[in-house]
Formats: C-alpha cells, structure tokens, sequence
C-alpha cells in the first residue's frame, strides 16, 4: 500500500475539493489508499458533524465520504487497468460522480473512527462502478454504489 | 406558505443536525418550507465548498442539501396526510434517511442561490419516497430519491 493518498497525486486544477482536496485549507481532506484490489480510507467525524442525535453523523457527511472515496477508487482502478501507477508524470486520470446511491443501514458514531472501502464492480470505457462502504468495525453503517464517469484528459494535467 | 421552516420545529433532540439544525451553531442550517404540494429551499454555497474544480459545488454538499431537504419534506407531507399542522404541540413526526440516490446532472456553481425542491412520491405506513431536485433557474444541477423512514414517536417530543 503506498503512504500517499490517492488525493495526493491530484492536479493542482482537481485538487480543491471539500471532502478531499489537498488544496482546500478548510475542508476535509479525505484520504484514500489502493490496498490490494480494494481501497481504504478512514475518517473520524468531529462533534459538529453530527446528526439528527449528537451522537451520529449527519447523512451528508456519510455522502460525502463515500462519493470522495467512491472517485479516488475509480481513478485507482482505471491506473491500475490500464498497468499505470498513480503519479506516473502522464495525463492524470480523474472521474467524476455520474450518481451516488448510499443506504443508510445503522446510526455512525461521532468521534470512532469510521473505515471507508472501495470495491471495483466495473469499467467499461470511461464509466466505472463502485461499491462502497463505511464500517465501524465489523459493524456496517452504510453501503453505496457509485457510476463515475472518467474526465477526459487533457495536456499538462499530469499528476 | 410558513414563514417558520420546517426544521424551526424540529424538537431539541433532534436539532443538532450539521446541515439543518437549528441547535448546531457551526452548521448550514437548512431551511424547508412546505409550498402548496411542494417543499422548497434555497441555499447559497460557499467558496469552501467547491468540489475538484474551484468554480463547483462538491458532490457531498449537493447530496448534504438533498439528504436534510429530504427528510424535512418526508416530515411536512406527513403531517399534511394526517391532516396536522407542523408545530401543533402534539408529537412531532421525524423521519430518518433509509436511502439517498443522487443522479449529477451538471455542476453546480459556487455563489449562486440554489433552489432546492422536494415531492411526494408515496406513503405508505412509516415509509415516505420523496422524489428531489437542485435547480440553478431553470437548469437542473442534481436529482434525488430519497425513501425515508418515520422515527416512533415518544411521548414529550412535541415540535
């Protein structure tokens, strides 16, 4: 598993993201690593993130995590498709999120760390689909499915 | 239409939420409101808030946006199928996320008033399908379909 983040290899252009972008000094700065043929992230959400309840994290937040971590897996999964390593000094490649269904299966803990997977489904052209999922422990909190779309690429956006 | 938002009567307990709640003093404090058959909400994002590229709004504030208007929304079209008035002092009807799907349509701005629209596709027993939508004027940014799912009421949690 390499110690830099999927995010971390972004151009500068795709790299302000809220939920995940190096370049943004206010947002969350999700990290994603490719591990084997999944990939993982963690996060543990701050008191203010919370719910309905103090004690859970608010749906958006859960959304956000798995859409940022669902994007960066599809971008590691294409590299790896195509027998690229991230951060090669060629075009980069980047998705976007066409659709994001997440299912919300029990309350996630505020403050726990949450653990984020990824699982390829497939890629055909410039479409991927993503299963995602967040756990606390063995314990699922949320499951989502992703189709992301890959950003053509263009000179000089090289990661 | 009610000047008071859906989610100014949410009760203490259930009012801490990051993108609604009226208790959370960092958060985006959501505003709903029931229309006709309809329920709307605006929402302005932030430069913080940009996804990959600085000029967008990220994919997990859109779904955010969707998710609290969702929910609020669920809960306005119940008390309207009961014949009810949110804030009638009996107990409240909250509703908690069971899925969200959220299908990108194009990218959304920065800066720009967002309207956000919900409507009730169906109601059965302690389940709410509510169909959403992000517009920017006429331009559809995002779609939604929520199903929601009603929390049992208790005695003393009055709206």
């Amino acid at each position: 598993m390499s110690t830099k983040a999927i995010q971390d290899h972004y151009p500068e252009k795709f790299a302000h993201c809220y939920g995940c972008g190096p370049a943004n000094p206010h947002g969350l700065k999700l990290k994603s690593y490719l591990k084997g043929d999944r990939t993982v992230a963690w996060f543990t959400a701050a008191a203010m993130f919370s719910g309905g309840y103090p004690e859970s994290v608010y749906g958006g937040l859960i959304a956000s995590l798995l859409d940022c971590h669902g994007t960066a897996s599809a971008a590691a999964f294409a590299y790896r498709n195509r027998n690229r390593i991230i951060g090669d000094g060629l075009p980069a490649i980047r998705f976007v999120t066409a659709s994001l269904k997440v299912d919300y299966r029990r309350p996630t803990p505020i403050g726990v760390e949450l653990a984020i997977g990824g699982r390829l489904i497939g890629l055909d052209g410039r479409k991927a689909i993503i299963a995602l999922s967040l756990k606390v422990g063995d314990a699922m909190c949320a499951e989502g499915e992703m189709v992301a779309v890959e950003i053509p690429g263009k000179a000089g956006e090289t990661s």
